[in-house]
């Protein structure tokens, strides 16, 4: 059995740090790298690809809407061209900084709002796939399951399916909104459990009780909160004692082919 | 004989347009394209690179400094690295819409005070210098004969000499600042005079009255105030009559080698 | 009687340029000032307070939402505090040229997808109010009837009644939408004897031919088409040789009060 | 004997955070609000002037370039009248804030390249002081003794001696450049009793070993290095110790007249 690990990486701006990607560069295998709109800029950029190369960790990009104010959460009604060339500047951007540390942008994962519309609305599912279509058919698209990965699949396009160490599930296998009682899990113990069972059982249990299926290809880990960090590394650590292996994404969506 | 005739395209943002994009696709053979810095903006990018696509003309990175309202033409005092970095941010930008229209960027001549200095300075011309050689070494640098053409050269990069068709030159090859007497020249019949002579001869008579030689591989014109549109066909005429071969700037280039 | 003829002005930015504001300042007697959110920087707001102040035309504030590239006309999920904070911000910043000429803004209108949803969602409405209430209790609020000017009255804030020239209207008093068949009227003779019977009558043919009730204190004019700087011509021509006053906003208010 | 302590506090951008601004409002006077420019955006600027009305800090503008990626530390070129409108519309944005919370500006002191430029260069000392002299001539030009003091005192306008803790002085009264050896000041002892002997004797002791006058109307202290709120409390200690009144710079400003 084998997962990839990832983290949202580079989320900075000019001065601005955002969470600790020095730490989070030891524990994952997959970065989604900000590409300069709702966060991120070309040193950080630069300087994250560069990290990654030298650490292996596989390179992605997560682009995000024009609102670096509102970090790319704030709704805007973008229509379908506006994302679909939006992404493909995000995509360009980053992939220049791939292409200079001898690497190429391996997978791709909305951010924000971006991701939140493309789960569920077909017409930004498809634009977010045109512009990976037009870009390099071999991304891989990583989402939750939904509207996103099916517009994806229908492409052709390589799809990971994403799972989250600390969120409550719905039976539908949809997450629980953030604002719910119950939606982020905090106890770093079962926080693991799950994921180790996700990754090597196939199941998660929904917030009902009810198990139902999830088999993440990848599993994102966070680092802007304290204790995310800890929390990251006991994930890692508990996948390992399981014997499962942790490799990028590209190796893990190879194996399953 | 032939050379490559150009403009600035896609200098718009939003809603606002600069120049008359139309106008001057169906006169110039490679397209220098705004990437999102100093103007331009992901639709614009992609409207300007479909047009080209279907008209046959070349696609080139027209990238700027990060000052949009200052339109790129103010200094900023970039490091090294970030000039380096903003380079290759825009360059892979444009490049994706390059690939999502089935080409490929084919040149790169930096816009504004970031093409002036890189003209006389040597560390921000090794700095584009290192972008493009980051991002591929195919990429024509063009520029004027200076500090950017001499260190793209050095790395072994393909360079175009740029002659510009309505201003008055030194007798060392560089521009007479715009804001001297006689810097720009504004009769038509004049002006494509000259232009037939640096392609055919290899000439140009600088302000000073001395003939000095000037072979551009590409000649820009411009869109941006009243009559250029026709001054660009004025020239394009009589280059044709001239028996000048009117072709993109690889074909130019190529045939060069 | 009387009437403010009112336009959007110093929607430009850096370079760029929207509009015919030279034409528009000859025929107007308020100003609608975009604040360098959706559109104009400090130059163009400088330039076009200073050109208000020297014709006697009244400055009124026209802010939008933080969306350049997209001009204000695009949904975004703001906060109602984010609503209150941006347009506070961006009174206070045109204010600033108001004291810098020797004059103060009058009035405020928001521009775009802002006073599109403030016209019709309380929460936004309210936000716009507080921040015109946190900042000039003396300020006028000018809109369409609807949710704002409902939160304006109750605030006790000076309101002034919006009358759109070229535009069909529903029996409601509310405008027929853009994308609908007759929504955009554009004989000029019909707009101008529209208006007329607007000032003087208090009414409007609706689209249904029903004529109900509309008595503008501020008209709105257009100079961003072909056409729209003749169009405000002819409307004003048609006011004054109806007897009507052309006078600013302020003049208009103190009258009816 | 009495001075004022300020910092600069809300140079946050969206979700980003800089510096520890709530420990520094516990021991300051006056804050130096960044505008929205280099840093800053409304809801920061809301919610820092509100603080600081809550606890008796004055308020004032820190405008800055517009450079937002770059902290508005890197050289532009702008003009006089660039600065100049750039200052005035960051004084009007931070001006309804304070308005909004029922106070109102007091002091303007520019920030990074903006201050280093003004404060040795005449043509933009002097178009800050235009910006302030249009907007409210009772606004305290705070800098280092230089260009722009001496143009605000011209102008008429109050100014107020600026000194800096933790960093070292010429014998004419300027900073050692911060790339220089003993540039900054790390021992909190010595700052203190520097920032003692300013306040109460009025002079420094230079880096040559020569005594020199400096008497700052105002101590400028940091918040964003590992140890700055440390030596914050220290100094402010050491300043209440030396029966030293700290006190917002209106107060400082008027006894000394």
């Amino acid at each position: 059995m084998r997962v990839d690990l990832a983290a949202d990486l580079g989320e900075g701006f000019g001065d601005y740090r955002m969470g600790d990607d020095a730490a989070l560069l030891e524990i994952v295998t997959s970065a989604n790298i900000a590409c300069g709109f709702h966060a991120g800029d070309p040193r950080i950029m630069h300087a994250t690809v560069a990290e990654c190369v030298r650490r292996g960790v596989g390179v992605g990009a997560h682009p995000g809407l024009p609102d670096r104010v509102g970090f790319g959460r704030r709704t805007m009604e973008l229509t379908p061209h506006e994302v679909r060339t939006d992404v493909l500047y995000q995509l360009g951007a980053l992939s220049a900084f791939a292409t200079a540390h001898g690497t190429r942008l391996r997978h791709v994962t909305p951010h924000g709002q971006l991701g939140n519309v493309a789960a569920v609305r077909p017409d930004w599912a498809a634009a977010v796939v045109e512009a990976v279509t037009d870009f390099d058919q071999t991304l891989a698209v990583v989402a939750l399951d939904g509207a996103l990965t099916a517009a994806a699949r229908s492409a052709g396009l390589p799809v990971a399916v994403l799972g989250l160490a600390d969120r409550a599930y719905q039976e539908d296998g949809t997450l629980v909104r953030r604002s719910s009682p119950g939606a982020v899990l905090t106890d770093h113990g079962q926080v693991a459990e799950r994921v180790v069972r996700m990754v090597t059982d196939g199941t998660v249990e929904a917030i009902t009780g009810r198990v139902v299926e999830l088999r993440p290809d990848t599993v994102l880990l966070h680092g802007d909160t304290p204790g995310a960090v800890d929390l990251a590394r006991t994930v890692r650590a508990a996948l390992r004692s399981a014997g499962v292996a942790i490799e990028p994404l590209a190796s893990v969506l190879a194996a399953r082919a």
